[in-house]
């Protein structure tokens, strides 16, 4: 497709019309002084759609946020991070409520235009009286261009902000789209795996967005894995308001095709960002799965090799093992003849017709060496592909995972539990 | 049921009528003198029945088991660890073949009388060269009562052989069952998982062993879990010669669901093993999904549960984390209400309706500091059951598992690739 991209500046303040702000509120952690809430606001009416966690648990800002998009179109987007308000009861429900209250009324909004997101530990009270004295300087922070603070203030154990803008011509107007995300772990496909926001200052209507928005969130959220379990709070929320003076882009138009494309990759971009930055990933690897009989077959081959831990684990080690590769493929459920399989990794052949392939075993090591590789598996039986976005499961992963408890002991001190 | 089993020595050499034999050819390493191949001879015919792999890449020594078992009894097995055999190609099946001729002439049976397994890395050609200057030991070193050496001889990355064996009183005579096992990873259920052989004195015929096996394999070897990568090798194989002298056991009698309940009992034995001596494992969690709708969403549950990263890294931290094990509950595609959802570790409540119990967290972090625990999640929605036998996950396997390098380089001196 013919767009032309440009990189810009600003994450999800890029976009006209939109302000943003960020506080620290020690809902992270009560000794340091990080961002942890956040704040978006569009300045005109909007258009938003959104798309999330199909775990059948459900936190309550996900419950919230859905009843509201229901009800008609969003806002503003209250979030924060350190405390995932999930299985969390009534209580839960009534503190995303005061969540979103909290901004509304300022802002002259019903509460039913906010949105509302939460990332972090399960299971724990939101402490709420960490966020209440906060609100007034989050809202008295709103502000053009700051789109940065956003980015910091949902991450959770991500290394760094992840966010992306850019800038695309659709012929009399130039749109912008800006967006954030944050990852790390709980990511697996199915549905959007994680907190995302974008904004853009193009004019579609509700019903087009939603459509674009399910289909670029498949194309992107949904091909990645970090460590193959899914969070009770994926959620991403998209507003477009309009404020670049755009005409109102019509279904299924040039224009339209254009915007979804360029929306495409936003989430494509910010889905990538996820993966190089998931919880201690040392690889990104990129598995296309090709040759399949029909588009599922070729998805099942691909999940199955993305979450093996096998797998994973001797990516870790830089080790070319197509052995493990095939393996997974053999066990995914996909129909597929061992003896057709051809595995090649960075572009050389490692596996041919199921069978160990000539290529010298050192040239295979110093492509699974470099921190990013391609691996290419065709089943050679049909024309259906699938392609995923995966990294390498290391010993500090687990390590980072193995406790909680001083949330707990926190939250104990807090009198929360 | 009314079954009295008692303990006895000497693995698949205890039942009567059975000699075994081991040598080490240096398959798994060539400087070391490990057992790595073994042989199993039932003295009097036998029916026999096998369970394998479900996945859709087979190791030629499978594709072998089941072709001979097709065709009649088995009355022998040889199996060799350190070299899987797997996506050999015509090779492979030449090697196993080779295995199986190697042995069936000198002990005057046809090729088709022998099962043949193997176990070890994937994708390598067998090195046959190292294992025919070795069957003429291995045949003159049949002896009865010498099943240990067979468990040591199939061990790969496993710490410890692992062997059981037991007699039963069924009325007017006692039968004996044996059984060993190797473990250890690409262990997941979905069919029997590693190799294990079990041989019994009873009087069985070939079709009532064939449906036993199946029933006890599905609660036994389908029901654990340490990775969540299925091998291309598992397979199990019963022989039963009948040389307790006890008279045919008839189908649906009374003894032959005595023997059934013996034959679970072994299998379960030796299933438990395999997860306690998983690589690098520290944990044994047994997990008991209760009050399901149906018997499906149960197993759903109690999979996504037994093979989450997150909730396998907590119980290596002695992390009693209920939150992570309701969000595997969540994403199991299981029909669940969040709402309903009671977690007990160690039989005090983790969880109760979904929300946080009051039993203090320093209780439950001292059930999950020990090595072997219990977690019963009610679903409290109907009554199917099901339980699951899983491990942790540990900094060290991934370590482990990182490469297998040093293999492709030993084929490579070998002339092998």
């Amino acid at each position: 497709m013919d767009i032309t991209l440009t990189r810009i500046e600003g994450g999800v303040g890029a976009p006209l019309g939109y302000l943003t702000s960020a506080v620290g509120c020690g809902i992270k952690n009560p000794a340091a002084d990080r961002l942890d809430l956040a704040l978006i606001q569009s300045e005109l009416p909007c258009s938003s759609a959104g798309a999330f966690t199909t775990n059948r648990v459900k936190a309550a800002p996900v419950r919230v946020s859905q009843a509201h998009l229901r009800k008609g179109d969003l806002r503003a987007i209250v979030a924060n991070s350190g405390n995932a308000n999930a299985c969390t009861g009534v209580q839960g429900i009534r503190d995303a409520n005061a969540m979103c209250d909290a901004v509304a009324k300022p802002l002259g909004l019903k509460r039913t235009e906010i949105g509302v997101c939460s990332t972090g530990v399960i299971g724990l009270p939101m402490p709420m009286m960490r966020l209440e004295p906060k609100f007034h300087d989050l809202l008295t922070g709103l502000a053009p261009g700051r789109g940065g603070d956003v980015a910091k203030a949902i991450i959770t154990s991500d290394t760094r902000p992840k966010e992306v803008a850019i800038a695309v011509d659709l012929g009399t107007h130039t749109v912008r789209i800006g967006g954030c995300v944050k990852g790390a772990g709980m990511i697996s496909p199915s549905m959007a795996t994680m907190l995302c926001f974008i904004t853009t200052d193009a004019n579609v209507s509700s019903e087009n967005l939603r459509k674009a928005v399910l289909e670029c969130v498949e194309e992107s959220f949904n091909r990645i894995t970090i460590d193959g379990d899914m969070s009770t709070n994926d959620t991403v929320l998209v507003l477009a308001n309009g404020a670049s003076g755009i005409p109102a882009i019509r279904r299924n138009g040039q224009r339209c095709r254009q915007f979804r494309e360029a929306l495409r990759w936003v989430m494509l971009e910010l889905a990538k960002a996820v993966v190089r930055d998931g919880e201690r990933v040392t690889k990104f690897v990129t598995v296309h799965v090709r040759g399949a009989r029909v588009h599922l077959d070729a998805k099942k081959v691909a999940e199955a090799v993305c979450k093996s831990a096998l797998v994973k684990s001797s990516w870790n080690g830089g080790d070319p093992n197509w052995g493990r590769i095939i393996h997974a493929v053999g066990y995914s459920r996909a129909r597929i003849r061992e003896e057709l399989v051809d595995i090649h990794i960075g572009g050389k052949p490692a596996c041919l017709g199921g069978l160990q392939a000539p290529t010298p075993m050192d040239e295979l090591r110093s492509i699974v060496a470099e921190p990013e590789f391609e691996i290419v598996i065709n089943l050679n039986q049909g024309s259906a592909d699938y392609t995923m976005y995966s990294s390498d499961l290391s010993p500090e992963y687990i390590d980072f995972n193995r406790s909680e408890y001083a949330y707990w002991k926190q939250a104990r001190k807090d009198g929360l539990i």
